[in-house]
């Protein structure tokens, strides 16, 4: 079993360094919408969906957690959180679930620390200079804007935001990762051939 | 040229993993006693050595500050500076000289702050967790003590003070480095191939 988690400041390539990492070890790929979909896969029961509250129907993956928790043999009682907190105890779960079942790399979400007790897991975190990243979005999200900096910097304040409330620990700190890559320096494909290496010398 | 900069936990085997790297690739190794001596070789001049003050008698390094500054023909005006800001600033040179010469690879002292400039370089840094950390030093250092503990962090408090304040930055921050790698999980000889691995790409 083999499972890399890749955490990433926005614009660092993080998402296709580990699209090609799964592509290169021929296992999976998960992001936040794949995990929403193994979720629906794994057995949330479209009847709940409609006792979803009202306020929260447009949140598919709400519905889910209601779906999921109401039908799993857990039955965790989740009912006090807020509904981030479900999603991301859904989230988890889910991540959890795909970890005992395949090896795959797994972008954000917090899987770090989700899967802190698994001895399996390569725990990498890719980041660059603000310049390099700015040319990337460009580039590749075709994100043309006088404030893209901020925006940048605004998108990176949330992923720490999101990760320091749930783990209790400072994203993007090395201490929380195994491997950090500055993919301005090393490419694309050199972060990817680092990560590749490590993969298969466990 | 190749220049590898590589700072380090205490205990992390950051030190061992630049020897290893230095032969792999065939290229030189400096530490802190190291660019003394390369100070020391590069033309300190010895009747100066009589001219130091008394007080700095016992100093070598201040010695040689004083011997290079007056005979360097940059002649920079360094005499306001404190003793530790004397040596910072001729290890800073001697540094700087030896990345004009030749492939290296250099562990400690700022380097990486100090080739800032320089777009050969490749800056690295070794951490591990704590406990590792304990392992290493009671193993490699023979260092035997119920205080090991605090004696590891109080050694990174000063690698990250003297950092800190010479370089502005914050020791052990990502941004700081090309590549942060976790000697624990990925093993010192794991660490080693990773950096001849991208050293050899450049």
């Amino acid at each position: 079993m083999q499972i890399i988690t890749i955490g990433r400041q926005f614009g660092s390539g993080g998402r296709i360094i580990a699209q090609k990492l799964a592509k290169r070890l021929g296992i999976n790929y998960y992001d936040k919408e794949l995990i929403t979909i193994a979720a629906k896969k794994s057995g949330a029961s479209p009847e709940l969906f409609e006792k979803v509250d009202e306020e929260a129907a447009n949140s598919l993956l709400y519905s889910m957690v209601i779906g999921m928790y109401a039908t799993s043999s857990r039955m965790v009682n989740y009912g006090e959180l807020s509904i981030n907190d479900k999603i991301y105890a859904l989230q988890s779960e889910i991540i959890e679930d795909i970890a005992k079942k395949e090896s795959c790399v797994i972008v954000g979400r917090c899987a770090d620390y989700v899967l802190r007790e698994n001895p399996d897991v390569i725990n990498a975190f890719i980041f660059s200079n603000v310049e390099d990243r700015i040319k990337r979005a460009q580039e590749e999200y075709k994100i043309e804007s006088k404030n893209i900096k901020e925006f940048i910097l605004r998108s990176d304040k949330k992923r720490a935001n999101y990760y320091n409330f749930y783990t209790g620990k400072k994203w993007g700190t090395v201490g929380n990762y195994n491997i950090c890559l500055d993919s301005g320096k090393l490419g694309i494909e050199g972060c990817v051939d680092v990560l590749e290496m490590i993969a298969k010398s466990k």
